[in-house]
């Protein structure tokens, strides 16, 4: 009999990309952008068969407490505060501490949308399978476009329910990133990781053994309230901040991938969302002569003539037009730096 | 000594193409849409120099009413208040009614923008000389660009100080607007006219008895309060409505012009709106990557992003985003109709 898996979830940003909906006193993890569950309580919602996972662990800033506390009160959850962000690497070495060696870690970001849950866990099964083999494993997710906001991970020799991988890539060019969808070896980098902790502590210890004493000593050194656990922040602090394909996966000999197609996104800005939304609107609109406009809002009627590929958020005291193409770019507004 | 014009201001419509700024309740005429005077107000301010005008004389439906007596408090007015719309020939009729035979009306929309008072006031003034001299003068307002939403004027022979007209033209095509702008005999038809109150009814009642005839009895059985007056309703309902260029101008041997440059618009729609601003937007704002992009809203920040010759109006609980050249279908949209 193995032991239950354990998810991690990584909640951290605030998704400067989605305001105005998103806003620093309600960051993307919360907002019930897609279906009526925040995307947030979705990730919860994929790993709550408790014949297959235990309680799930959060790690968050202090500014997402009161949304998890608020969004999870239902649900065993334990929390893990991080008294000041410092990428992905100590964030899943904290989350490793809390857990036994043979712990299987799902570790999985807060805030991406997944259509297939299916697909899902039974990629998570196979990555589960060869975590307590000793891997490092990533759920590819397999590209259908020629996406250049992400990085890769091209799969080698095969293992039992994946691959052994043959390299990461980081963010490519258009060209680049057309040859790997054509490719067929190549597939995105989710975020979604399976390791035992005891795994992970070893390779982190391996390749950033100054991360890993800080984390250590943070872990050690912190307190814990109820299922509320805070590292001790003087070392935490010291920590150079790194994500964990930085610090452990481009650099372990035991990365492994599983691939898998289950109707993933980032949600990494408004046209991603109205693509997983299918294109479809949200709130009271009316359009004549558009093509592919996609309206979004909390109250007031948005009417729109004569456009082609525009977005139109509208969220309180803002409004957002958006080129879809240029959707990226929301971030650079006042309105998105808080101004 | 001449007799001073007596300004015959037609308030009537509600301008629904300038939706959601305007609206069933506060209808074009007395929106602040360019400088802080409203447009009903600034077609009074042009005729207040009383030593060429009367008190002016307001031709309105029973819905303007409340907003006329509250714009124009500090003036001499006299209001007609029309029972139900009939157009402008009937309109103008009542007003010479009401006037001495020799008294010449200088007849304005309350609703256009005219940027060069002066300019304006010398071509009053010729009309006014012209009108005296038995004419039914038109100012011809000088077309910088082909047009197709306005009727064109082309002038004859010389007169002193403007021309006999040649013909009247319904809008034209494209092609033939070109064609008029390039001539440089032709004119729009602004809605702007000068006449002695007799000369028009006595025009009038050749080309249209029966309109005549309704008009002169729902004028005569009309009662009076302070300065409002109120047609008969029995009589004035009976008419069937016409303008004043199908009615009278088109059939009239003495049709004159004045041609005049004075930086017209008629504000027809939003996007000759923005251009008598000089494109310039309204209320909180940021634009990004953006070309011909004009905002007015009364209250949330709009920021915009990737787009170009696109027009965002935001207005309480109304968003209007619309291409340029699509702002004259706004009146298309169920909001402008009231939906």
């Amino acid at each position: 009999m193995t032991s239950s898996i354990r998810p991690i979830i990584l909640s951290g940003g605030s998704g400067t990309r989605l305001w105005p909906r998103s806003r620093a006193d309600r960051p993307k993890p919360f907002l019930d952008l897609i279906g009526e569950r925040t995307l947030f309580q979705q990730a919860l919602d994929r790993v709550n068969d408790t014949a297959q996972f235990g309680p799930a662990v959060i790690v968050a800033g202090e500014d997402h407490v009161v949304h998890i506390v608020e969004q999870a009160a239902d649900q065993p959850i334990e929390l893990i505060v991080e008294p000041c962000a410092r990428n992905t690497a100590p964030a899943i070495a904290l989350a490793a501490h809390r857990l036994a060696r043979d712990d299987v870690m799902l570790v999985c970001p807060s805030d991406h949308f997944i259509a297939d849950t299916a697909a899902f866990l039974d990629a998570v099964r196979a990555a589960a399978a060869l975590a307590r083999d000793g891997n490092l494993v990533s759920l590819g997710i397999t590209p259908d476009h020629p996406e250049t906001g992400y990085g890769y991970i091209q799969r080698g020799t095969p293992l039992d329910g994946g691959y052994r991988v043959d390299r990461f890539v980081e963010k490519p060019d258009s060209e680049t990133a057309a040859f790997f969808v054509k490719d067929g070896s190549y597939s995105w980098n989710g975020g979604i990781f399976a390791f035992t902790a005891g795994t992970y502590l070893e390779e982190l210890a391996k390749f950033r053994p100054e991360l890993s004493r800080l984390v250590a000593s943070a872990a050690q050194e912190g307190s814990g309230n109820g299922n509320i656990f805070r590292p001790a922040a003087i070392s935490f602090s010291q920590i150079a901040g790194e994500s964990i394909d930085y610090a452990v996966m481009e650099n372990t000999q035991k990365a492994a991938i599983v691939p898998v197609t289950m109707g993933w996104s980032d949600i990494g800005n408004w046209n991603s969302l109205f693509d997983a939304r299918n294109g479809c609107s949200r709130g009271a609109h009316e359009l004549i002569d558009c093509n592919r406009v996609a309206v979004d809002t909390d109250g007031p009627r948005v009417s729109v003539i004569g456009l082609e590929d525009v977005i139109v958020v509208v969220d309180g005291d803002e409004v957002l037009v958006t080129s879809s193409k240029s959707a990226q770019k929301v971030g650079q507004l006042g309105g998105a730096k808080g101004k």
